[in-house]
This record gives structure tokens, C-alpha cells and sequence, in this order.
């Protein structure tokens, strides 16, 4: 019987309708032949000069940019979405708005290996990653134009991913996203009634019911929502209340790395290394005062998204999500999975 | 260079990104070896009891419901995400908000012809569709408990069609959709700011700038949207202010066939058959005084969505798209095409 969800942030439904589908294990990728791609991968090692000059690198002091020996190492996208080289003036015309896509949008190699993703990665090389997020997050958030930096990673062809060799991507943008913005106001309403945050809330409700949780760290929980919006959707949020990723002190990063690995493993094994997208939800950059204090009511989270089903022309037109995946059975599998180290 | 553009109506950012892509010709979907799917079609004529109990037809008078000779039919969807036969009651548990998918899900088959899409079916065909659409329309509305009826096509295996025999979907849902909240309250506030209807607005401007336009009838326009999300994305809006689609008069249905079937037609053509997703916005059924007239400042319309790029974390993680093809581009290339009558 299929059962309509509220998502508790956003207040959006989302349908759970399993007769619509098949058994958790079944969302499985089938495996298909490796793309025989005989093109130069330009994020390997050696093929530093094909890349656009690199703008961050965790490498030892003796090795110099742009060439071999580095563990993590940010370019810029060869085709930006955004970029500062932006001339584009604002131009309205009659009802027409437009402005100039000024930002960054770059590249964060996970390492030099072309194989391994984040989840095959030792843990230790994922929590240089996610340095090199934290760092270069900060260095972006000094530029007073930007207004919403996010890191994704687009895991898998059929999620986005142009190029094999893994890799995240950091884009800095100069408009309030209107998905950011949609929670950070529900964030603050719920807060005004109900006294507290609603990621608290959720994580606390979710660490008590247990059907739904994939893993526990020290600082972290990773659960799929109730209303999970596709198939294994999974989140990992904070315990603690912390409105802002960069802030993450040096002992929480490498707990989160471990976490953030420790999931994507699961999911690697269960579901045979499924495409999925993966985003970084938290504060926007360059607030005013006001805003900061409208912001700190925020709660960082990482929303892991698999690429199991084709939302289609009821979800674009409504907004609601038909699910074919019970969250609580998901999260068994996941639970269940052995995964080594 | 890239640059972002606001949607009038939504006020949703979006990132023309063309370098990302290719010449607009190149979106044509490549020719795949046809589905040798040797089950036998539900839809077909003949079929007919193969699916759930008929709820509706345009068949002569002589013939009986679930027998041949019909026109157009409509099933209940076998898997439906909505249905009457929901026991599930209200169950909120802690922060966790439930209540049964009541409504209707149905399945409207275009004709008996199990090749023939919309867009190469003969234009009293489609009347009769249309003539089916707005007939169940109004049936379904009459069920207090419906809050909104969308009606949608989902066209080629890709863009969510699960059945290859043409047909459209109704769903009817007891909750208001997000999406067509958000939308209603931003028409509202333009009327209120603006003094004026912001899809009248939009239909008037791009009539005359000409750039986006794709075809016009009597009393309808059709355009690619300033702010397009995605590659070829496509509307058809009335000319005149129409809150509801369901009010269509008889020459209005006709004239709306025509300019539907048109611009199908052309898309087909020019881009190859390409999977597409298709909706119809409109007012809300079952409203109350106050809220019929809130909604009489909106305008249905038709969105058509072909499925020629996959948005990934970052769209999902900001709700801002990057469309690769300038909808200026996209629009001279339908226009260019020729169709047969």
C-alpha cells in the first residue's frame, strides 16, 4: 500500500511505493564492460601540464605545482559553470533577468590512483580529501562575491561523472540557491515553533528508532531519512549542532572521513558500485550579520544520493518523489553488508 | 561564458553553460536497436483485459467497456503510487508525519496503435485524447478528497516509460504538490508587485522578441523559456488568461491538440524520437473560496522536458540547473524543421 511521507525540513511528500518495485538487493548495478576509453587521463599522475594550472595541492614541500608527487590536487574545471574571467554585465531586458555566472568551479582529484574511489580508498587518503575540502573552502570563502560554495561528487557516467578517475568538484557560486535557501528558512521556522533545530531533532529520533541507521561514529550519524526521496538515499549528519562544514576541528575530520568511507563502502558492496551523487549541505559564505545569526540555526549534512530509479514527469511537475525503496529496508542491507577496514 | 539567467515565474536561477556542450543538432538521440520485447502489450486492442477494469473510453455506442472498437481508453495504473483502496490511517510517530496515497493513478492509451506517439498520430487523434484528458478531468475533480490532478506523458524507456504502447498518466493526490504551491504564490506576488499575470507577461514578451518562439496558433503560443532548465525544454501557454485547464472549450481543445501535436512533431523530427517528459500545470482542484481566488491569477500551460542531459549533485544540491543548450539556439533549430501536415 503505497504511503505519503513528510519530509520534516523541507516539508515536502515524498510516496513510498515498494509494490512498484522489487527487493532492496535488486536495485543492484549490473556489471558492464569497463569503458575501453584509450584517451590520456589528464587527472593521472605524470599528466599534471594537461590540466588547467593547479590552484591547491596537498603535496611534500620539495615537489613543485603542476608536477608529479602529490596525494590530493584541485584545478579548475576545463569548462566552468562558473568562472571569475566572467565580462557578462548585468543586462535586464523587459522581464528578462540576467547575470554574469562569476564564481569558481573546480576539480579535487581524489588521488593519483585512476581506480579507487572514496569508498576503495584507504581511510587515511580520505581524510586528505576532505583537508583539501576544508582548506580550500576556506581559501574560496575569502572572496566577497561568492555566496554558496558547494562540493559534490558525481559518482559513476550515469550520475554525471565525464571523466573515470575519481574525483569531487567544488563550485562557488554568486546567488543564494534556492535549495539552500528553502532549508535554511524551514530550518528557522521550525526552530521559532517547535524550540529546537530540526536536524537535532531528526538525528536524535533516528539514533533511537534505529530502523533507519547505517552507521555511528563519535561525532556522526548516518541514517536515510524517513522520507527519503530515492532509493538508499543516505544522510551523514553531525550529532552535535555545527551550522558550518569548514569549521570541522582536525580530530572531527578524520572521524567524518571515516564515516563518509565507511558508507560509501556499504553502499559499493551492497549495490555493486552504484552511480550516485553526493553533496555537502551547509551555511552560505559572506553573510551579513543578520544573516548569520538567521544561518546559525542551520546544521551541516552530507546528502548521499544513489542513481537507482529515473524521477520522471510526476516528480517534475509535483515535486513529489515516488520511492520504490522502503528507507527501513535499505538500511538493513546496509547495515548488514560486510565491509573489510 | 557562461551566464545565469532567472526564471520569471519561479525566480529559480539557472546557468546557460554552452561551452559544456556541443551544436545544438547534436542533442538528436542516437537510433538504438528497437525493444525486442516479445510480452504481449496491455494496451493493444484486443487486450483489453489484460488491464484493470476500464474507467473510461471514447468508443461507438454499440461497443461494450473492456471490449475493442474503442479510441482512447483509460485503465487504473496496475502499479498505482495512489489509490482509493488506501487503508493506511494518519499515523504520526515523534517527528515523523504519515498519511495514506489516497487518490487515483491512471493510464490514458493514446489510440489502439502500438507504435504511434503523440507526435505521429493524425491530429483528430490527439483531439480525442485531449477530448479524454479534459473529460476524466472533470469526472475525478468531483472526489472531495483530490487536492490536485496532473496530467503527464513519459516518452521513451529513458525518460521513465515503462510501457512502450503510447499513453499519458493522471494522477490525481490528496496532498498540494510543492512545486505548484511555489508557483502559485509567485504568480500571486507578481500580480500583486507587477499589476499583471507573469505567464501573460512571459507569452506577450516572447511573442514579440520572437527568439524563443516554436510555433502559434489561435489561442495558444508556444516557446522555449528564457530561463530553460534543460536543453529544449519547451512550453505551450494560451494567449488569453485561463486559470484551468479543464475549462478548455470545444474549438479551444482542438486549436490545443493542433499546436500539442505540432510541437511533438517537431521535436521528434529534429532530434530524432528523443525521450521527453511532459506535464500540465494548472489550478488546483477542490479549493475553497478563498483559495479559488488566490488561484484564478494562475495560467496553465504545458511544459515539455525532453531527456537529453543528466542533472546531477550539483542541481540536486542547489536546485539551480546548468543547461548546455542556449534556448535561442534550441528554438530556431524546431523552428527550422519541417514537419508534414
Amino acid at each position: 500500500m503505497p504511503e505519503l511521507r513528510q519530509d520534516p525540513v523541507t516539508e515536502s511528500w515524498v510516496v513510498i511505493a515498494t509494490e512498484r518495485a522489487k527487493r532492496p538487493e535488486s536495485f543492484a548495478s549490473k556489471k558492464t564492460k569497463e569503458d575501453k576509453d584509450n584517451t590520456i587521463c589528464p587527472f593521472c599522475c605524470g599528466n599534471e601540464a594537461l590540466t588547467p594550472p593547479e590552484v591547491f595541492a596537498l603535496r611534500p614541500a620539495e615537489t613543485k605545482p603542476g608536477t608529479k608527487g602529490w596525494k590530493v590536487r584541485i584545478v579548475p574545471n576545463k569548462y566552468p559553470a562558473f568562472t571569475k574571467k566572467c565580462s557578462l554585465e548585468t543586462s535586464p531586458k523587459q522581464m528578462f533577468i540576467c547575470t554574469a555566472a562569476r564564481g569558481f568551479h573546480e576539480v579535487i582529484i581524489s588521488s593519483p590512483d585512476h581506480k579507487k574511489s572514496l569508498a576503495e580508498l584507504p581511510t587515511d587518503q580520505v581524510e586528505l580529501v576532505v583537508d583539501a575540502y576544508v582548506k580550500r573552502y576556506q581559501q574560496i570563502k575569502k572572496d566577497k562575491s561568492v555566496k554558496y560554495i558547494l562540493i559534490i561528487v558525481n559518482h559513476g557516467k550515469s550520475a554525471g561523472a565525464s571523466l573515470a578517475h575519481p574525483h569531487s568538484q567544488l563550485f562557488a557560486v554568486p546567488v543564494m540557491p534556492s535549495r539552500i535557501e528553502e532549508e535554511l528558512v524551514k530550518t528557522k521556522n521550525y526552530l521559532k515553533t517547535k524550540g529546537s533545530c530540526v536536524f537535532c531533532c531528526m538525528t536524535k529520533a533516528e539514533t533511537s528508532e534505529r530502523s533507519r541507521l547505517v552507521g555511528e561514529s563519535n561525532y556522526f550519524v548516518s541514517f536515510m531519512p524517513y522520507a527519503s526521496r530515492l532509493p538508499f538515499e543516505t544522510w551523514i549528519v553531525p550529532k552535535e549542532h555545527r551550522p558550518s562544514f569548514e569549521t570541522l576541528a582536525k580530530e572531527e575530520q578524520k572521524d567524518f572521513a571515516q564515516i563518509l568511507r565507511e558508507v560509501l563502502a556499504r553502499l559499493h558492496k551492497s549495490l555493486n558500485n552504484p552511480p550516485y551523487n553526493l553533496f555537502i549541505h551547509t551555511s552560505p559564505s559572506n553573510q551579513t550579520t543578520a544573516e548569520e545569526n538567521f544561518s546559525k540555526s542551520y546544521h551541516w549534512h552530507v546528502e548521499i544520493i544513489p542513481k537507482l530509479t529515473t524521477p520522471a514527469g510526476f516528480e517534475m511537475g509535483t515535486g513529489i518523489m515516488i520511492n520504490v525503496a522502503k528507507p527501513e529496508d535499505a538500511a538493513k542491507l546496509l547495515r548488514e553488508t560486510e565491509i573489510s577496514g
